[in-house]
């Protein structure tokens, strides 16, 4: 008998990629141009031009023995001493190469994080709703994720909620943030109020940590700011990703950030590189750590998702839809005009419509809308988006 | 408290981490030309010309949207048919893209496939000497490496005293040929052996996989063959690298073969795709997976390896030293004059050589001596390793 968990994970789809699946068979039906596909968070936009170029100028510019070989385990020391100047200059003081490891990407930072920390039957704490991934990371790890949902409306953490939620198995809080998939920038005060709990915590002797999973850190629009979680909280440690900013989703690179301020820093950065080796993460991918302190600070042109954002949420309600009005990312959360938000989404598919339900987020009740897609692609979908709207014979209707 | 185990793997610095740190600092005191440092694994010799061209034509010449964006995570559908191709064309047939699965090189082939098979408890039996992480990798996924000593002189496979080491708990036999650190080559008379007491265990009701760790396969000398595993028993996973063909070890390229003749075939690759999952390697670096069906079946210049080899050995066994003359990888295996091999290594420090003792590699009495290095550092090692045999007194000792 091979391992059974394995198996399911590797057997039962995710609900985001069954709907990719059949978006795909549905398109080679019907055409392309006839299926408005908003399953997936992958980035539309390419990457800055300066990416291509670095990478070019690095495969001809450099001995390839070099280029290719091994880095150390936590990565190359200038590319890490890079990648602190960079947090020290924009978001916090204190950061060295030291606290910098290298990753294949977000999903590494999590899982070697969450190995790094959790010993069996601890407990990680995430806002519903969340990334569904989390919850098979922490299980793998040993843990249990505990997910409390977030405010009504807003989808904001409910500080005295997670008060309530925290027991003494809890070890860590992960907040993301933008949210994936709900958008949601949480704001400063948020942030400083679930601090102020935590320290509490840990003066009665429990220190809980505080992971950010940032892959949309830049992904925002308008005014919002995403806090840099160092400055509210000494245990806390950054999760990052270039996939959504770069548009370089399957290069898998990345970085974890621990936090200097925190009392037993080092310890933590140990348990992180062995995690990382226990885990078969030898290095991240060289070549790309070697673009990263070429190309850091930019991104890939989102004003493009901004446009998307405002056209569709704009449309939506015009439609009568309740719409979660987001700040970042690339998700829009909107609400289920029936309680039942599978319902709804199998209703969309018979407009064409692919979004998806929120159930496998944590919460019932809404649908997420990848915006990260073609303005044209948008244009053309919101007649099915008021097609739909009236199939409920919501107000305001229109299309 | 946080993980303690992850903290010791983060803390203890493997032995040749450990010299090859050492290393760096006796090249910074005396000059980085009078230390013979034979302590790594990492390929000297450049990735074939093609390698870089193909990267550079594929990053001018593709949609960067698709070329960085995810691929599915078991790989690109594309991709894994090529793989799946070239293995039929030189190997074994009835290979198809299913049953390949896209990895971030061999660590990340080994941690998954034991992920995918090991229940709590299970064991895994190997061929001492091993490549260290292969206990920290078992263990991670539950499960226990046993270690059998290969046959003394030769170190193959003691086909006997892995008949006795089985029980009930044994889930995998995970064979490394040509292997780290030995550089000896199982022949096929062997492997077929072994598989025929496997097959006896099956027939008696339990299953056990093989699981052959590849990364060296394209590095053998003069006739040797590296007998395909497939070719010999059903229950059987291919863990392969480019690492060490292309010489691209720190892009993590590999991938994982499941036997289609594996009667669950099917199930242990969705095991494999699960475990994938829960580790959090989403997808192998996609850049890297483009690479890869335009340089199957090349390979680095390896006449380099099999010249140092050659001219190392050979001054070796000169000097009195008795050597396991390897048929492949780049690694040769050194039997210590005195029983300590920690002290003989020790000592080599002295004459400014760096090799690695074999108590990490489970046995005893040895020391591995990395020879993927220019052949102007070995010819200049020479005189050391002569002084280092006079030292011993041993017969024959000049230089």
């Amino acid at each position: 008998m091979i391992n059974q968990k394995s198996v399911q994970l590797g057997s039962v789809r995710s609900v985001i990629r069954e709907l990719f699946e059949y978006g795909k068979k549905r398109k080679a039906q019907i055409g392309e141009e006839n299926v408005f596909d908003f399953s997936l968070g992958n980035p539309s936009v390419p990457p800055p031009a300066e990416v291509g170029q670095a990478l070019v100028d690095i495969l001809s510019g450099s001995d390839p023995v070099a280029v290719h070989g091994y880095t150390s385990a936590q990565g190359d020391a200038s590319v890490r001493a890079a990648v602190a100047d960079y947090i020290n200059s924009r978001f916090f003081s204190g950061v060295g190469a030291d606290n910098i490891y290298m990753t294949c990407g977000a999903a590494a930072s999590l899982t070697i994080t969450l190995n790094a920390l959790l010993n069996p039957g601890d407990e990680v704490i995430t806002v519903a709703p969340y990334f569904p991934e989390y919850k098979v990371f922490c299980e793998h790890a040993g843990g249990r994720l505990v997910a409390v949902r977030g405010e009504e409306g807003t989808f904001l953490p409910d500080v005295a909620a997670i008060g309530r939620a925290i027991t003494p198995n809890t070890k860590a809080v992960l907040l993301n943030s933008p949210n994936n998939p709900s958008g949601v920038v949480y704001p400063a005060g948020r942030i400083a109020e679930l601090c102020a709990l935590l320290r509490a915590c840990g003066e009665q002797g429990q220190t809980i940590y505080l992971i950010a999973d940032e892959p949309y850190r830049e992904l925002v629009f308008g005014d919002a700011e995403v806090p840099y979680i160092m400055n509210y909280y000494d245990n806390s440690i950054v999760c990052y990703s270039f996939s959504k900013s770069l548009s370089l989703p399957g290069e898998r690179i990345g970085y974890i950030a621990v936090n200097p301020a925190m009392p037993d820093s080092g310890t933590v950065y140990a348990a992180v590189c062995g995690a990382g080796r226990a885990l078969g993460y030898v290095c991240a991918p060289a070549l790309f750590q070697l673009l990263v302190p070429r190309v850091l600070g930019l991104t890939s042109d989102i004003s493009v998702y901004r446009r998307n954002r405002d056209r569709l949420a704009a449309a939506l309600e015009e439609y009568g839809f309740k719409v979660v009005r987001p700040d970042g990312a690339f998700y829009l959360f909107v609400q289920s005009p029936e309680p039942d938000a599978d319902a709804f989404a199998e209703r969309a598919k018979q407009f064409e419509l692919l979004i998806v339900p929120s159930g496998s987020f944590g919460v019932d009740g809404y649908a997420r809308i990848s915006y990260c897609v073609s303005p044209d692609m948008i244009e053309r979908s919101l007649p099915a988006f008021g097609a739909l709207a009236r199939s409920y014979g919501l107000t305001g209707a229109k299309g």
